[in-house]
């Protein structure tokens, strides 16, 4: 893990200033592409290049069970995490007919998923069947925890070594957004109130409930998190999930690679965020793809300041939001890489501004 | 005209109802796709279809001349319509780089450039070459201002008889933010400082100038707009270009024949304004690409209700927002038609809510 850190580097600025300065010479005004400029220059620093790909693109769906489900958090049974799994490799989820869409191959891992799962196309990584419930104990050990996290990162070895050059992150288990509101909680230091929010739909008791659990999760594991925010990994372990750390391997590995990522929404940005304060340099590797509707989301992209690209009130999970901003990241490499120049345009520059 | 107005119909609200049900029943969480379920049942009302489709898909980019560019509101000059007119057709500009990204045809109209334009591919409708400067005198002739609006009507009518179920509307017209500031500020009853941006990118006294050209304009022709707003079609006439004045008809047009019409940022939406201002019940009929970067935006977004569906803080023109949101619109009809049920997948239902 230390070595895989040592590997992540700044992203260079003069990358940035020799893509921007290539972009004010196309044949528009001076930043009137708005982000799709800063996403290219960004692609441009990520790949240490002059143009910029994105041709080669997944998204890695990383799967796995919790034990706080069975403290009756979530509107769907924990049996729902294999049910989708299996809708995942037949191919009729949304993430599906989006990654379809963007021309995204999709990759299923089962990391935790409490059930035998074996399928052709289904990655096998099992750590365990489903964490334990965060509310009595640490939802991982630490050695499931670094299990859990090598998945990850060996998954995004793979991606690199495939070329792929833009890769979504999502999930699915039922549960991750009761551990996902923990994790915010705790590293952002905000009440459990503020970042706990609906999930697949919870509402009236069910959803009071589900605040009530993690507020006693929180208190068990870190009674004085609002004071002294404890060691990222450490909240990980306790109070996240086995996908959620896989996800968090990944974006470290993938960094590492030089492989540009796109976060989706709560869980992921979680696990990114975990990400991001075990090794700030992360953060420029990073897309957040959209804003989700789940209540914590802001703040913990606030945390690690990021921008989503696309706000559609979304919150379903499994990559949906990250894929579908894929197109906004291909057209901006296009738009780099295919305009006109004002010179092999003949068109003239401005006369004052 | 009078006629078209009669053939828009607002959407019968039974077909939303039936694609909500239909949306309902697909393996995610009711109402998890937030935006893209509102596209989808928008577009089954549009099309009066259970299956709807988008897979002809184009923007027309009409060009024209300003009067008032003469008065030196731009950061560039007149001559640079003509010169990326001719960039449109060469397929280096940003519009053409998006439009192949999305699978769009590109149709370029000269409906006003004030130059001797000929080219295989160039739609030829010069109406004159370029408005009057409004600063003295009306831009267009009522005369003006009907053949404009029919160029625009005539090519939706073309759309629909090709079959084009997705059109974008976009503009290249040097002077164009000063005309759309114009028309925003007489339509919204807002003061010219809190609509007018820097268009192509002026600043300084550059901008106060475009600023005091505006508000004169404005005493000129609508002394009294804050008290009693005037006729749209007056404000169009008056103030507004001949691009402007031809979006506005093909909006109305494409509305008539059930074509969905995905407007673009200020100029684009400050025609469709006055399209929904003459018959409300265009609105149904379209989707607001982008909010523009450009100050005024955003107010005449909130005079006809729209939500924009991108923010990348564009403000480019050419349509290019709007070309860009086709992938958001696109993904939505797929999920609409290509997800599998639950009954299908064998998913579990929520237990509670």
């Amino acid at each position: 893990m230390s070595q895989l850190l040592k590997q992540i580097l700044p992203l260079d600025q003069q990358w940035i200033s020799r893509a921007q300065s290539h972009l004010d010479i196309l044949t528009k005004p001076p930043g009137s592409l708005g982000r799709l400029e800063e996403i290219a220059a960004q692609l441009a620093a990520i790949q240490q290049s002059s143009s910029p790909c994105v041709d080669g693109k997944a998204v890695f769906i990383f799967a796995a069970d919790h034990g706080i489900a069975a403290e009756g958090v979530s509107a769907y049974p924990s049996a729902v995490t294999e049910q989708m799994v299996l809708n995942f490799l037949r191919g009729g989820a949304a993430i599906n007919v989006l990654a379809r869409a963007a021309g995204a191959e999709v990759h299923v891992v089962d990391v935790g998923v409490d059930a035998h799962m074996e399928h052709p196309a289904l990655t096998c990584r099992k750590v365990r069947r489903g964490t334990r419930s965060f509310l009595c104990e640490p939802a991982m050990s630490s050695e499931e925890l670094r299990s859990a996290l090598e998945v990850g990162a060996s998954l995004a070895e793979k991606a690199h070594s495939r070329s792929l050059q833009l890769v979504a992150v999502g999930e699915m288990g039922i549960g991750n957004t009761t551990a996902a509101s923990a994790i915010t909680a705790v590293l952002t230091g905000e009440h459990t109130e503020r970042v706990t929010g609906m999930g697949t739909g919870v509402s009236g008791p069910i959803f009071d409930h589900k605040r009530q659990v993690i507020q006693r999760a929180i208190e068990l594991h870190f009674p004085s998190y609002v004071e002294e925010r404890p060691a990222p990994l450490d909240v990980l372990r306790c109070v996240g999930g086995l996908e959620i750390a896989a996800i968090c391997g990944f974006i470290l590995s993938a960094a590492s690679h030089h492989t540009a990522i796109v976060i989706d929404g709560f869980i992921s940005t979680a696990a990114a965020a975990v990400a991001c304060l075990v090794e700030p340099a992360v953060r420029g590797y990073l897309f957040a793809g959209h804003l989700s509707q789940e209540k914590g989301h802001r703040a913990l992209l606030n945390l690690i300041g990021m921008r989503p690209l696309l706000d559609l009130n979304m919150r379903l999970g499994e990559g949906t939001g990250a894929v579908l901003a894929f197109n906004v990241i291909d057209a901006a490499v296009r738009i780099y890489n295919e305009m006109a120049t004002f010179d092999s345009a003949g068109v003239s520059g401005a006369i004052h501004g």
